[in-house]
Formats: structure tokens, C-alpha cells, sequence
């Protein structure tokens, strides 16, 4: 593959031109993305010339660009997340329609909590998850379910290295950390109150597939002084209807 | 960009390898995305090296690759597709809890009906749609819509081509496909029985940018003897809602 003068991937470049989009910026000149990438202008014209001749990204009125529908359909249309997520849509809906507050579903991806799918009930309270949006492991519910069943060098990699607090109560010591993670395995759920939010409580338990490996998380967020037995019943429920479709249909 | 000796961008031939991936093929080998994308081995290999690099392909144990995460997420993070899926779900799983068929969420690109969300009830009954997935724009209710609204160079380009019959019923005659595009526009409804398959009926509104352009269809699957007045009052609700969240949310 044709590399730059910097010795980096043309695959690594588009990367970096993808990156410079997120939620708060969905819309930006060919100049801001170059800026933003780091890339000379007239190579950042180039590229976005080129990725908007592919659909990657489309050109507006202005002349702005965003992602295009093409990058969206292609990421989706083979994927595993949105296989998952189809799989585990129907039981979230039911957890939602009960607990009527947050629910999300998360995986584990580059050390790191993603969030594939969220359901918010219109008076839930505080939630700064969203989908595509990540969290470090430590830091939220799903998280320590994730690391808890992740491989023991991922822990290792996770709790040696500084551990950031997202709010004042994340749990940022590695001996604690280690052992609210034994309490996962033992328990198959988590109750980690203020860990993202003052107000809020996280409650998750895991994903597996089929009857193997854990594939992902499915937590609620809960007003701070809410009662848990009744979401954690219903996630309990919902994980292993989710388990039993994935184990039927993902390849 | 680098081209290759065919003048073909790198851009495009990761394009090219990404689309050898689709709902029955999310597992491949790099021998296998070369033969499908028409790549020498050694270019699919290195290709595929480089994408497994950057997180946008991912290698299993047995060293076949899937798409990655890593491209979902840069899809949807900075995404209008999400966006218009997140402000239309709410108002989607009204409608699929009243109607209790399929309710889909479909918007137009390259010339073609791309359905970027879909509910379905257990119950429900055939639907060949699916997210991610494409069809024909005068091949169903929400294409219909979709070309009803669209640019009148549109009209007459898919017009002008010849038009593919889905089913038996998929009206395929341009005098008349006029016909059924200027009632849709007088309406704001279409009731397009047979034209996806014999057995259903596709009913479909405009969801408008709130009061500007169309820039979606919302749309349900009937069975064929349904009932079709509940169906387009709740479309016609969801469609109000949805307009009016997504002219308060989208930059």
C-alpha cells in the first residue's frame, strides 16, 4: 500500500480524516479536517476529493462535507455490532419499557467501553453515554463487567496503568478494582453507584454468547436512590434471551 | 492518493473490499476479499493487513477478518443516519407498538431507497427489507415517497431507465408511476399493495426536515388484506413528531 513521506498508510490517513468527525462536529470544511488531522491542506482536498467521489463523505450546498450513507452502509450491512444489536433490540425494548429509564448495550473494544446501542425512557435522568460513545473499562458499570470477563492481561494492562475518576466516586484503586471485579464473576452483575454520576446508579451484567464467551454488557442507569432488585431481575432476563439469540444466529 | 497502475485511488479499492462484506458473508479470508473485490492476492493480503491495522477490519483466531468496530463507530460517531435514527426511534416504537408490523425508517442515496432502521413484531409477517439494505426507489411504498419528493432530474432519470418488477405487482409503466408520484405529493400518503411482494402492502408518509424538505420516509408493511386507515394515521403522527425532533436536533 502506497505510504507517505511520514512512512503512515494511506488507510491510516483516511482514518485520521474519519476521526475528525464526531457528534459535536458533524459538518466541516476540507481546511478544518486537514487542520484537525494534522494533514497539509492541499493533501486533506485531495483525500476528501477523493472519499467524496466514493460516497465516504458527501459535499453539502456550502461545499462542507459530512459522512456519507455509503460509509454507514458499509459498515453496517456486514457487521457484527448491528448483528448484535438486532439480536438484542426486542429484549432492551422490554427492559425500557419496565425499568423506564436508561438502558444501553456495550462491548469491549481497544481497551476501551463501546457503546452500541442505547434506549432512554423521555424522563430518565442523567446519562452521558450515547451510542459510539466510549468510556474508559474502570469507569462505568458495563465496563467492569467487560474487564471483569475480559482476558487477565487486559486487567493487568487496565489496573496497571493511571486510572482516570470520571466523577469523584469512580472507583480508581487497583486492589478495589480487582476486587469488585472477583464479585462480577461471582455474582454475574454489578451495582456501581456514582461511578459515572453523582445522581446516578449503574447497574450491569453480562452478555454471553450463547452459553460461551461474554460478548457484551446491558446495564441501566438508575436515579441515584432507586431500588436495583427489580432492574437487576429484568436485565438478568433480558441477558439471557440475548444470549440465546446470538448463540442462533451470529456466524 | 497513490493510484494504482489500473488509475483506480486507494480509496476506492478499500471501498472495493469493503463491500465484498454483506448480511450473509461477515467472515471472509484475505484470498477471498481479493477474488471478490478483483484484487491480485498479494494486494488483497496487504490491504487487508493495513485495514487489520487500523481497527477497520478485525482477525479472528482462524486469521479470517470481519469488519471492525473500529468502522462502526466511525460511521455512526459523527453520523446523520444516527442522528435521523435517534430522534425518529422514539416515534418508530409508538407506531410498532400500535400497528404491530414491520415499521421502517428509509431515506434516499445514489438513487436508490436505503433503509436505515426497521422495527418488526414477532408476529409479523414477510418483509424483505432490512437495515443497511437497499431497494429500487419505484419498488416500494417509501421509495415512492422518497421519488415523489426528490429532484425533478431524478424523476426523470429513474423514469427514463428501465424499471426492474420486484413482484408480479411492482408498477413499472413511467405514465403511471407519474401518476401514483403527483397523488403522493396531493396526499401525502402512498397505500402501495403487491409492489415489494403479493402477500403485503407497503403504506408510507414524508418525514420532513421540520417543515422543509423530505428527507425521509416512514413506512409500514401491512399483510395484504389489512386494514390500511389505522396504519397511515399513525404514520402520519410519527412523521409530525419526527420532523419536529429532527428540525430541533440536526446541525
Amino acid at each position: 500500500m502506497a505510504n507517505s513521506p511520514s512512512g503512515e498508510t494511506v488507510t491510516e490517513r483516511i482514518v485520521r480524516v474519519l476521526e475528525t468527525f464526531d457528534t459535536d462536529r458533524t459538518v466541516q470544511t476540507a481546511s478544518g479536517i486537514g487542520r484537525r488531522a494534522g494533514l497539509p491542506s492541499s493533501t486533506a482536498h485531495r483525500m476528501v476529493a477523493d472519499l467524496v467521489e466514493c460516497g465516504l463523505l458527501e459535499r453539502d450546498e456550502e461545499h462542507r462535507v459530512r459522512l456519507g450513507m455509503r460509509l454507514w452502509e458499509l459498515a453496517l450491512r456486514g457487521s457484527h455490532a448491528l448483528r448484535l444489536r438486532q439480536a438484542a433490540l426486542p429484549f432492551m425494548e422490554r427492559v425500557q419499557a419496565r425499568v423506564r429509564e436508561h438502558t444501553q448495550l456495550a462491548v469491549l473494544e481497544n481497551d476501551e467501553t463501546l457503546f452500541v446501542e442505547r434506549l432512554s425512557h423521555p424522563q430518565a435522568g442523567a446519562n452521558i453515554t450515547r451510542i459510539a460513545g466510549r468510556l474508559p473499562l474502570h469507569a462505568s458499570s458495563s465496563g467492569l463487567v467487560l474487564l471483569a470477563h475480559g482476558p487477565r492481561e487486559l486487567q493487568d494492562r487496565v489496573l496497571g496503568a493511571p486510572l482516570e475518576a470520571v466523577s469523584p466516586e469512580t472507583v480508581t484503586d487497583p486492589a478495589r478494582l480487582r476486587r469488585i471485579l472477583a464479585g462480577i464473576r461471582r455474582d454475574g452483575v454489578v451495582v456501581a453507584p456514582g461511578t459515572v454520576e453523582t445522581v446516578s446508579t449503574g447497574v450491569a451484567v453480562p452478555v454471553r454468547e450463547g452459553r460461551g464467551r461474554v460478548i457484551a454488557a446491558l446495564s441501566v442507569v438508575l436515579p441515584r436512590e432507586a431500588p436495583t432488585r427489580p432492574a437487576v431481575d429484568e436485565l438478568r432476563a433480558a441477558a439471557t434471551g440475548i444470549s440465546a439469540a446470538v448463540g442462533a444466529h451470529l456466524p
